[in-house]
């Protein structure tokens, strides 16, 4: 082993409203040696998502909560240091849902090889890993895209949100990106190609998405929820589809806004619906190659926001998701 | 003709919240002689529909409101005084939407003989016409109803309602009523053939549905809205439809209440869809044979609430709706 600790950022406490320092706990204990059939790795990344504040919470979801004390669930990138498992040598890269330490041990499973000549590691929780993966399925899969309808996306700028609009677009769609500041808005139909960006800290989005789509939105893909959600609903298309990927914006609250304009959903003879990307593990390679060709013929941009430090960064790296600090995947690099 | 006056009732104002005496205009106009290819009608039976409530608001809908000092919109029976259109003969029954007024002209657009040997003539506003295709396209079609499963509806007492619950019984499925008041709970449980019933009153919704359906809802039929929308939506099982049907709890509300459980759709792989039953009308008569069918064999009872007036009664029996005064079909006729 080359190092015989291993830092670890464990649940302390189950968060109310907005996390804080108090809710997490920084732990070090002895770094394990493989055991037969396992591997022992050493974290290079940590995907940081908007999904982890769901999985503190201690209510039925799609996955069981992180529980008080254990270490915090994340997808990360490892290499292996030591193995007694015959799908796994020394150097590998392997992408699994290993969480936040420095140190691992796996059994393999849900654990994948990854081909660093393909892509930049990190692009393994990004683009092709569990964001690309969301995107693709949401878009395509529940919101049954057609080529040359309108597409809108809220947390344009974001990890899933960037590749959201990016595989509209490769789709043949027209797309308008929802995000906040001028910034962010000029990256998008700058660089990633949008057809138009709302800014929804400067402008009325319900006026400037009629201003926009004054036909109407045909699928409207959702990160954020509360007042942007009930903003699109106010402008959807006949037979629009609504994929409830997240809801950002209510993640940290107490009490979750509901759509009040639900009701558009009769009167379009329109349709909202949720997913988990992990029902689509069986088609992931599947849409891993999609969106590696569209990465090789320039059609779709990787957009990473690399923190580089230690696993004690994760907290305060979490939270700028929730304040818009991220532009593209959040990625915590270890050094 | 018969008369010489025609007693209509019109839409005097724009009405804020609930509706009162003051929304509406009673007039009196000299009753009209029908022109070449058309026919002149005496109204037997109005159809009261909690989606009137929507008709009187200026705002985008599936049906542009009704026009400020226009006669009510309804869909109604009048039975033909006067022809000058082949397809019409003095006596003939006929259901089209000739709006709240004694006498009507229309040129057959929309106008539908009905047999009256097949059912008393009000059925074919309710079970065999707008309230029993409603029912019948938004649990099959949007629906997606299978045999086996398990379907919730709100409002179940309703013309709507009672439908909805019977032909999922018929289509051998388990179902579970939400109404208020325990005497139509009674009815649902006892003539209706409900497999239980909530009484939204006196218990609480959400506790009663797990209990009587630990495995959750496949298909949760709403009327309602509001609390009883957030009730179901925690209890859904996983590819749950929520047929967006209306929301009579928030038809007189100046702000629509969005449900805030909404994000269950996403737990659950869900989804939520609204519909409007014009959409179906190529479908009517498929969907009329096989309710007439099960009427004939007793397997759907025929529930009406019918009170007895003038058209001066509609805008108070348009009321009940909304307070919950009726069970089953309401409908006005005129004597």
């Amino acid at each position: 082993m080359l190092s015989a600790e291993n830092r670890q950022i464990r649940l302390a406490r189950r968060p109310v409203g907005e996390l804080g320092p108090e809710d997490w706990e920084h732990v070090t204990e002895p770094a394990a040696a493989p055991g037969e059939g396992r591997f022992a790795g050493r974290t290079r990344f940590i995907s940081l998502d908007p999904a982890m504040r769901g999985w503190l919470d201690d209510r039925p979801s799609y996955l069981p909560p992180v529980g008080l004390g254990e270490v915090m669930r994340a997808g990360s990138i490892v290499e292996v240091t030591e193995s007694n498992h015959p799908g796994f040598a020394i150097g590998d890269l392997v992408v699994g849902m290993f969480g936040v330490q420095e140190h691992v041990i796996s059994d393999g499973k849900g654990a994948l090889r990854i081909d660093p000549a393909t892509a930049s590691p990190s692009t393994f929780l990004g683009a092709l890993g569990m964001s690309g993966m969301t995107a693709y399925f949401g878009l395509l899969d529940v919101g049954a895209l057609k080529e040359g309808e309108t597409v809108v996306v809220s947390g344009a700028a974001g990890a899933v949100g960037t590749m959201v609009g990016q595989i509209a677009k490769a789709k043949g769609c027209r797309v308008v990106g929802i995000a906040g500041g001028a910034e962010k808005c000029a990256l998008l139909t700058g660089e990633l190609g949008f057809d138009a960006a709302i800014d929804y800290r400067a402008e009325n989005v319900r006026k400037a998405l009629r201003t926009q789509l004054p036909d109407g939105i045909d699928v409207y893909f959702d990160n954020v929820g509360g007042e942007i959600l009930d903003a699109a609903l106010a402008c959807l298309a006949m037979r629009a589809r609504v994929v409830v990927c997240g809801a950002i914006s209510q993640y940290n609250a107490t009490a979750v806004q509901g759509p009040s304009n639900y009701l558009s959903l009769l009167v379009r003879r329109a349709r909202m619906e949720g997913f988990v990307v992990f029902d689509y593990a069986p088609r992931f390679a599947e849409a891993a190659r999609e969106i590696g060709g569209w990465i090789t013929d320039g059609r779709i941009k990787v957009l990473e926001h690399v923190v580089r430090g230690t696993v004690d960064d994760f907290p305060q790296t979490l939270q700028m998701l929730f304040r818009g600090g991220n532009t593209g995947k959040l990625v915590l690099e270890l050094v």
